[in-house]
C-alpha cells in the first residue's frame, strides 16, 4: 500500500469510488460525454475511458452515440443505465402501508396499498409486507434494493420507533429485525421525511440546493434535512424532530412528555380531530366517519369553494405550518423548505399564510433568501422517498448492485431449488 | 494522473492529507509510536515512516523516545509539537471584546480584555482589536493564526453579523472585510457557539462524541452542534440559532421579529432585565448599576445563600435553560449538551432544574441516554473557542501552517525594512 493511499483503501477500492462519482454526474446531469465527465470530476482521459468500459462491461452506463462535443472532436455520449435497475420503496405511515417499485430515476412501475392498519393488525401487517416485497422480489429480477420510510423518531441503530403518536403498537415492531436481512436484495430504513428529503433532492431536479428541508405535514408532523448534501440524523436518529419541539411550553400535552408539540397544532390527526370539536362541532358531521387525509380533503375542498369556517380553521392551521416554517430556519437555514404530505393539499391558501408567517417572524437576512414551495413530486413523496432511500445507496456503491443484477440474473435462469430446465 | 487518484487531487496533495489525519490522532491520543499510527489510520509502515520523518523535519512532531512497543519490538514515541505554535483567540460579545494567546492544546498564555464597548464605540473597538493582534503578532513569530468567534446569527459567506439583540450596531460591522486578510497569519471567523463547541470537542478530552452541542447561555443565547464529527452552518451560517427558535409562539416581541424566542427569557440580558421589573423590582437595588454579567453573579450568590426571591428567579430561568434543551434534543439529538457562559454560573442549581425538565418532556429513549452538564473548561469556552476555531483550521492542514511558521520565523531574522543587524 503507497503513501498516497487514502484512509487504507486499496486501488480496487478507490476504482470503485470513482465508478459511485462517474454514476452520481450521470445520475444528476443525464447524459456526458467522457470528456465533460473528466472535467467535471478532475480525473484524467485515461482514466475515465478505462473507468468507463468497467461501468459498460458491469452494465451500469451505456452509450447513447454522438453529441455535440467540446470543441470541434466527435464525443460519444454516456447515460446511467437508470431503467434497468428497480427497487421498491414501501412508506409505514400510522394506519397505511404503501408500497411501489421504482426505477431508479424514482418512475413508479407499479403502485399498490395495503389495507388499513389497527393496533391489533401491526403483527400481520408486518407480514403482509415480508410477503408481498418477497413476492415482488421473485417475479421481477432486475429489483436490486428495498427502501422503507418509517414514521419519526425512528431509532435507527436500533430498528425502532421511539413513539407513534395515536398508533403507540408500532414501537413493538423491530424494523431491521424483521426487514434487515429477510430478503435476497439489501434492506435500507429511514425516517419518513428524511426519505421525502432523499426523494426532493434526488427525483425533483430543480431541487439542486445541498442544503434542503422536506417538511412533513400529514399524519403526524416531521422533518427531513439535507445540509451541505447530507442527511442530519443525531446521534441515535432522533434529530430534526420537528413535530416535538414545542411551540408553546405551556400548551397542549403531547403523548412524548413534552407540552405545545407542534404535531398537536397542525397534523392530520390535529385537524381532524379540531373538525369534531368546539368551536368546530357539529359544522363538519360527516368527518367522524372519515380517515384524517380524507377528513382534511373535505375541509380544504370547503375552504376552496369559500365555506367561512372551513377557511378560518385552514387558516389557523396554515399559521402553525408557518410557525414551523420560522423554527425550521432558526434551527437548520435551509435555502429551500419543501412542505408535502396531506396537509399541503391544502395549496395555495396554505402556502401564502404560511409565506406571511415568515415574513412577519424570521430574520429578514435568511427569510429573504429562503424558498418556501409545496411538493411538485407527483407521486407522495415520501413513497418516493422510501425508493429515494434505496437510490442513494446505490449511486453510494453502484458496482455493489451491478453484481447483485447479475447474481440474481444467473439465479433466474438457474434456479437453485430444481434442476435446470434449460440446463 | 492515475486512474486510483482522488478528486483530482496530486501525490502532494494526498500526502499532506495524510499528514493531517497522522497530525489529528497525535493531537486526539498524546504520544503514539509509528506502528500505532499506522494501524490507527490505515497505512503501512514504510508510508507513516515516509511521513513522519518529513514531519520532524518540518518541526511538526518530535520524537519523545522509547516507549512501551506492541508486541516485543521497542518503538519511538511521537508527538505533535503543540506547544511550538500559537494562536490568537478573540471573543466578540455584546459589550466585551476578549483576546487570549493560546497553544495547540488550548492551554491560555496571555489573557486580557479591552475596554468595554457601547454602540458609539464600536469602530473604535474593531480598530483597536486590530491594533492588539497585530502588536502580538509583531512580538511573537510563533503565532500562526487568528480565530475569532463572534455572537450569531453570523452570516458565514458575508462576513456580517445578522442581528444582535440589545447591540445592534454590531450589524454595521463586516468581520470579513476588516480581519479577513488584514494580518501576516490566516484569520478565521465563527459564530461563538460554534467556536465553543469546538472548544468543548478539541480541549475538553473527555469531549469525545461525535454529536455534541454547546448551548452558550450568555449576553444572548446560541447553540453550536457538531454532528457526525462536524459543524452545522446551514446555507448561510444561521442555524442552529436557539436563542431565536420560539418556545411560546404568543410569548414576548424579539427584535429578531419573531415572539417568544428563547433569549428574551434565559438570556443574562433576560435575566438582568428581570431583577428590575416587577414582581422583583426593587428586591435587587444594586442591579441597575451592574453589568449583565455582575448582575446575574450576583443573583446566583444570592440563590445559594438562600435568598428566597433570587432562587425563584433562578429556578424560573433554568426551566427555560431545561426548555431550550428539550428543543435541542428534538431537533439535534446530540449525546452530550455541554452548558456554558454566564448563566452556566448559576451551578449545580441549574443543573439539576435542567435535567428534571429534560426528564419531563424529552422521549424516554433519547433522555436517558443525552449527558447534560455545566461546562468543564477552565477558561471561558468562547474565547477558548475562538483559539479552537483557528486549532481546528492547522489540524486540517498542518504543512500549511509549519510553513507559515517557517516563514514568519525568517523575516523575524530579516526584516524586510531594514537591513539585516546580523547579516
Amino acid at each position: 500500500m503507497a503513501d498516497a493511499v487514502v484512509s487504507g483503501s486499496s486501488p480496487s477500492a478507490i476504482s470503485e469510488m470513482n465508478q459511485a462519482r462517474i454514476a452520481q454526474e450521470l445520475y444528476k446531469r443525464g447524459t456526458l460525454s467522457r470528456a465533460q465527465i473528466a472535467k467535471a470530476l478532475g480525473l484524467t482521459a485515461p482514466a475515465i475511458s478505462k473507468l468507463a468500459g468497467r461501468m459498460i462491461e458491469d452494465g451500469l452506463v451505456r452509450e447513447t452515440g454522438d453529441m455535440p462535443g467540446l470543441g470541434h472532436r466527435r464525443s460519444i455520449g454516456m447515460q446511467l443505465e437508470s431503467s434497468r435497475y428497480r427497487v421498491i420503496g414501501v412508506k409505514f405511515a400510522r394506519s397505511r402501508v404503501q408500497f411501489g417499485i421504482f426505477d431508479l430515476a424514482g418512475n413508479p412501475l407499479q403502485q399498490s396499498e395495503l389495507p388499513p392498519v389497527s393496533e391489533q393488525s401491526i403483527p400481520q401487517t408486518v407480514q403482509a409486507v415480508k410477503d408481498h416485497i418477497q413476492q415482488a422480489l421473485d417475479h421481477d429480477r432486475s429489483i436490486v434494493a428495498v427502501g422503507i420510510a418509517v414514521p419519526g423518531p425512528y431509532l435507527r441503530h436500533e430498528g425502532q420507533i421511539a413513539l407513534v403518536t395515536s398508533m403507540q403498537g408500532w414501537r413493538g415492531v423491530n424494523f431491521i429485525q424483521s426487514f434487515g436481512q429477510a430478503f435476497s436484495v439489501p434492506t435500507f430504513i429511514e425516517q419518513d421525511a428524511r426519505a421525502g428529503a432523499l426523494a426532493q433532492s434526488l427525483f425533483a431536479p430543480q431541487n439542486s440546493s445541498p442544503n434542503l428541508a422536506y417538511y412533513l405535514v400529514g399524519e403526524g408532523v416531521g422533518l427531513g434535512v439535507i445540509e451541505q448534501g447530507r442527511l442530519i440524523n443525531g446521534e441515535r436518529g432522533g434529530a430534526t424532530e420537528l413535530g416535538h419541539i414545542s411551540v408553546d411550553v405551556n400548551g397542549r400535552a403531547c403523548e412524548c412528555g413534552n407540552r405545545g408539540c407542534l404535531e398537536r397544532y397542525c397534523s392530520a390527526v390535529a385537524i381532524h380531530k379540531a373538525m369534531c370539536q368546539p368551536p368546530y362541532e357539529g359544522l363538519f358531521p360527516e368527518a367522524e366517519h372519515l380517515s384524517h387525509a380524507a377528513a382534511c380533503q373535505m375541509l380544504f375542498y370547503r375552504a376552496a369553494q369559500g365555506d367561512e369556517a372551513a377557511s378560518r380553521l385552514v387558516a389557523q392551521t396554515a399559521a402553525c405550518v408557518g410557525y414551523g416554517c420560522v423554527t425550521i430556519i432558526n434551527a437548520f437555514n435551509p435555502s429551500h423548505i419543501i412542505i408535502g404530505d396531506i396537509v399541503a393539499g391544502a395549496g395555495q391558501t396554505l402556502l401564502e399564510t404560511v409565506q406571511r408567517i415568515v415574513a412577519e417572524r424570521a430574520l429578514p437576512e435568511l427569510k429573504a433568501q429562503t424558498e418556501i414551495s409545496l411538493s411538485a413530486l407527483p407521486a407522495d413523496a415520501t413513497l418516493m422517498g422510501a425508493a429515494a432511500v434505496a437510490v442513494s445507496h446505490f449511486l453510494q456503491d453502484p458496482t455493489h448492485f451491478a453484481s447483485i443484477l447479475r447474481q440474481r440474473q444467473v439465479a433466474k435462469n438457474k434456479p437453485p431449488t430444481t434442476p435446470p430446465k434449460n440446463g
